[in-house]
């Protein structure tokens, strides 16, 4: 389990009939942990993006379930609730997974569901955990690591896919340092990957995402690891904006890319990568920032030129032949059709 | 000369015994003009950075004494006025070379020297001018030029050198758009050339820095064009950070990228771009941000998590091998040491 303050926390997690969540709005500025008392709370939660992360949409779209059925109310109420949790977030794989499963352990009994949300939960952790132990293997003492956006645990249950290995290498003792990609234009670097890699106290800098090309030509850079939005049939892999540029670098200089995802973030009904649609975000996440001044009052601020407007992309797709691997939880695979689908078997 | 809100300027002016500067300090969020009545305060706007860019501080070290003269006191003035202006920024070279031209003709008489401090502006807008039309020669009608960081006008007196053959595209008629590198960490891009695109009206758009290697993958880039800071006897080009990885991209997905610089920019005592020094910069750079709030209020806000240090290299070397070409006032050469040579003769 991860460490806040040298305490040790999931993301998200149940207690009798609570679900408990780090806001991770208030992050990196503040801490706070949330309470959820039934369903319609928690998918507030998951609506308000208190919780982000595939893994950990999963776990706690699997809780919400659980918490309706706990409820002991008649079978409309628990598929209204299923309804409602399936609308928080629409595009998130993992959470119509979870809440299948709790949904038909729950038509046993409402203990049943409970147990099967937590099995959910714990099957991500140790999904990623597993990432950790493979991608371990990669690491050498001395490693200068750089990663983009954040794929540690605030994204999944525990561990986290591109920060797992690292984590890993780390308790080991070996002597591991990380270059964080700031990320932008929403920083989750800076902001995200940055606090996580504090309390955990591994070394790292955040760097601007223009420096990382220079510290990978001057041979600073031994390994870079990310994490996947979604991975093509052919291995082409989408993840968050800026990816590409880092893998075009990688492999200029002669550096290991490597994805770390579970097996959730392959498609096999896409072939390659061009069939992958990529979302533009609003042009003001480009054109103002927000954050606390000296006094930790929080300000949005305008940060180009007012007359101006951007164009916003919030992934790019990698193609295979920029990528050295892919680290999962059954283990390391070259990025091509055959390994793919053979893992996928 | 170059618009704002319709009215011709350039960044530095003589008039009288006074220099006049664009404040550059308050650009995008206000437009100010400075008067500096006497030498010493035009090196109080330089020191403080009411102008910056080569070009432009070489034309108000100029101006500057050009004004000791002008007051026609004894030459031991003079020259205290002189080592005053020289170490206002101690590493711009065309400083150093238009305060020596200046302070030559000066002791003719003080006319002399409100001259040549008029000739080096104007010849540092005629160069900005001949590169301009050079470049042009390269811009198809329609193109999408991507550029990083600014090497417009504010830089210079005049024109500039990146966006000088966008200027001179966009008035012949030429429809050309340009992507906007926001330019991390100091945002120069999103603030100064986003804001000389938009008085232009030449139509832009502001991505983050990420998005570029992206956007050219997708085949909406067809050319790049950026300035330089130093070019090496071998065509190894340092300049803002973030110009490497927009190269290497470039290369990859076969867009021409060129490199728009006056020959002052080339140092040949420099053999190859790996005898440049890279200055790290402070890190409160990647961690703060500065800007006005929707009601014009400036704040100084933490964009990072509060634990966590940055790495801020100024700028970065992209080999000759990842140039098409370099344009400058007497033509376009190749990024080789014969080319170069030859030019430099």
């Amino acid at each position: 389990m991860m460490l806040v303050n040298g305490e040790n926390y999931r993301t998200v997690w149940m207690q009798d009939t609570s679900v408990f969540m780090i806001e991770q709005n208030l992050l990196p500025f503040r801490f706070e942990i949330v309470e959820c008392k039934d369903y319609e709370q928690t998918c507030v939660a998951i609506k308000t993006m208190v919780v982000r992360g595939a893994g950990a949409l999963g776990a706690a779209a699997g809780f919400a379930m659980a918490q309706a059925f706990l409820q002991n109310k008649p079978s409309e109420f628990v598929d209204a609730a299923r309804r409602t949790i399936e609308a928080t977030r629409p595009t998130a794989r993992n959470l119509f997974y979870a809440v299948e499963r709790v949904y038909r352990a729950g038509l046993t009994s409402p203990q049943a569901a409970a147990d099967e949300a937590q099995a959910v939960a714990d099957n991500d952790a140790a999904d990623s955990q597993a990432i950790g132990r493979y991608g371990n293997e990669l690491i050498k003492n001395g490693f200068r690591i750089l990663t983009h956006c954040n794929a540690g645990w605030l994204a999944f249950v525990d561990y986290g896919t591109a920060l797992s290995p690292i984590y890993q290498a780390h308790e080991q003792g070996k002597n591991v340092f990380v270059w964080v990609d700031e990320t932008r234009p929403r920083s989750q670097g800076a902001r995200l990957t940055a606090w996580e890699l504090n309390n955990a106290k591994i070394p790292h800098r955040i760097i601007a995402d223009n420096a990382a090309a220079w510290l990978m030509a001057q041979g600073k850079v031994d390994m870079v690891i990310t994490g996947a939005d979604r991975i093509a049939a052919n291995g082409d892999t989408a993840n968050k904006i800026g990816t590409l540029g880092k893998a075009l670098a990688a492999h200029t200089f002669g550096i290991p890319f490597y994805i770390a995802a579970p097996l959730s973030t392959f498609d096999r009904n896409c072939k390659t990568g061009i069939e992958i649609t990529i979302e533009n975000r609003n042009q003001d996440e480009v054109l103002f920032q927000e954050g606390p001044d000296a006094q930790g009052v929080v300000h949005r601020i305008c940060v180009a030129s007012p007359g101006s407007g951007a164009l916003n992309p919030a992934f790019d797709i990698t193609p295979a032949r920029f990528i050295t691997g892919i680290i999962t939880e059954k283990g390391i695979i070259k990025p091509d059709a055959a390994a793919i689908a053979e893992l996928l078997l």
